[in-house]
């Protein structure tokens, strides 16, 4: 049976600690077996896991957070290559459209995060076929 | 012996590829036993390789390509537990300061590219200790 639904579960806690703003559950999200990262929009990286989850906590107790949501949610599982697999997702965070690219770590049967990297998508995520010169040069 | 830095030099041939426009380079660059994905400053994710590559080829043939520049690099190992790495680096395109994350899979002994993810990123990579709240809300 394929772990991707389990995988599906694991982000979409994530996103219901973010929204909720339950900085207890997000720390039980992430992984404690590998090193964690994230990257929230606009920062430069944050390794480890006291840096990231001082992160969270910062967001989460923000006290004009505003509503966050995530959809088109699209899984890479790399079994049984490695215990891994990434989720690339939409996210509204207030009125911002975004991509994320969450990344996961199979631990004693449970999927952790062990990375997120969120950044603005100016386009709509229904145009998959957009040219991709109409993008933002990279 | 650590595989730092093959991760760290696959890292670095992927951004001389960038920087060079060099489309067969990049090309080879990237995993072929494991889907593929990216997702550029401001577009929304590519799945898969035929997406993937149509975005480099459009970005690498651009006529008024901008410098690429990468520094700051930093490697997370996950072996034994996954033959994947992720590089976290600054990047500087343009006048643009970047944020990125690289994740790889070692197929045969090489390091390849299984997904890129950059966006914009506000703060200077030397402030570490920056205040989390300080960058732009998540």
């Amino acid at each position: 049976m394929t772990e991707s639904p389990a995988v599906l579960f694991a982000n979409e806690a994530f996103y219901q600690a973010f929204a909720e703003g339950d900085a207890e559950a997000m720390d039980g999200l992430w992984a404690e077996t590998v090193e964690v990262s994230c990257v929230h929009p606009g920062w430069n990286s944050l390794i480890g896991r006291e840096a990231v989850m001082e992160s969270w906590r910062a967001i989460l107790s923000h006290p004009e957070a505003p509503a966050v949501m995530a959809f088109n949610a699209r899984v890479q599982l790399f079994l049984p290559v490695s215990p891994m697999a990434l989720v690339t997702c939409n996210e509204v965070i207030g009125e911002n459209l975004l991509a994320a690219s969450n990344l996961f770590v199979q631990e004693r049967g449970v999927w952790r995060l062990f990375h997120h990297h969120s950044g603005p998508s100016a386009e709509s995520p229904e145009i998959e076929e957009a040219e991709p010169g109409e993008g933002t040069m990279h």
